[in-house]
């Protein structure tokens, strides 16, 4: 498996922390929602303002907590497009710390291409697939 | 497998929302950490003041989206202990439309038993084990 | 000055609290946002369903912190208007537990009446105007 | 008066949008927020890391709302203190557009010195009055 091609930086915020004094658990699910908004940006994939035209929601997720993250503490969120069907698609995503490389959070998604507008699942359009495969160096043709 | 003995009722608010106008994925999170902190209210094993004693950490959740939440409806966090090992247990949730009983989210969560004052996992203390078996109707005893 | 005519009541989640173990400070606008809106609902201003109908948008806060609202605790959100003008009216609010009526916060916000479609402020709508005056008992007529 | 000395830069998150499409009037409670814990840890009036040793609390904000802030957008937090009482002292904050330095938001808070494992206000420590004056260039002795 190769290497994630993508990644933020996530500075955590007071507003990220929890009476427990870590970042509370929900709070790597927006991390995450963040690194995948940038992720299109950065694609081409969507104008970073027209939010009826953000092209997918979000069905399924899965978050494995390894380790907890701190105030002060700057992280890194990678995350890949690991399968591509015909309505949907799955993110595979790591959380580790930026200075030690520890890693924090294991994750993947469920996504399915939307139209906001009609409010219904469509089939991913052949741009995302071909944006999305040349990205990340694999070939997620449709029936491949 | 019987009904769920306990649940929460959930009125989502403005700040549940985002850009899409409907609750944020992230939020039902914050939902099902609610009703677990309400379970253990409700089954004693927490005094709802010292969160050094709230005596478990989050391990791992799967949540599956079935149908979006919107401002103004109120729904129904129902949630149940269904497995019981050494350290950890799992709660199993079910988010539903109170006013039609329609499916909303479907979730698992794996906990583990936790003391925050030494910073480290420990064995489900025996009174938790009881009063949740005897909550939910079902036999937990270590080792059954 | 009349009591208030308006209130929402705010079970305070887990999700509101911050490391020093109350209710965080910005979350109590979040309160103040969310009786807003039910105000405008009880008061048929808004639909509840279409964010671009909203009608108003938030041009000023001022809040006073009196004593900390903890989890577990149910609170009181009162709000009023207190003066319209041409484009403008203030909200005034009280946030007090509800068991025992102790204060917890006063706030005042300006509002600026709002066109979302055409992203710009307009004058108060007459329906607004006369609504929120039946509503109060007072008499918010323009130039009175 | 002089200018800031101190400032953070805020990426907007898509988790701090509302559904009117832009940065929530509550977020930017939350950046100033941030701005005031990292602005402790660089004079050196807290560790980062004991939360029970903050040393004061909100006790009143205002804000003013100039223009939005969008996803995507980039905004410097700046902040100074601008009065020290005996138990209270005053931050001044101004939120602006990095690329075009656009004016976003004005906004003051009353913080008032406190002590959290005693649950009491305090006089403020002397550490802090030198340290504030030093950074920020004025004399704020006790008396001045």
């Amino acid at each position: 498996m190769p290497d994630f091609n993508f990644h933020i930086l996530i500075d955590a915020r007071y507003s990220d922390l929890d009476p427990q004094w870590h970042v509370n658990n929900v709070r790597y699910l927006t991390f995450m929602e963040q690194a995948r908004l940038k992720y299109l940006l950065q694609l081409g994939l969507w104008d970073g303002h027209d939010f009826n035209r953000l092209g997918m929601i979000v069905a399924d997720i899965h978050i494995a907590y390894i380790a907890p993250m701190l105030f002060g503490q700057t992280a890194r969120m990678a995350l890949r497009v690991v399968r591509m069907g015909n309505k949907s698609f799955d993110f595979e995503y790591e959380l580790t710390d930026e200075a030690s490389g520890k890693l924090l959070i294991k994750a993947e998604s469920v996504m399915v291409a939307y139209d906001y507008a009609g409010q219904r699942s469509i089939p991913i359009p052949p741009d995302w697939r071909s944006k999305i495969s040349a990205f990340e160096g694999r070939d997620f043709a449709q029936g491949a």
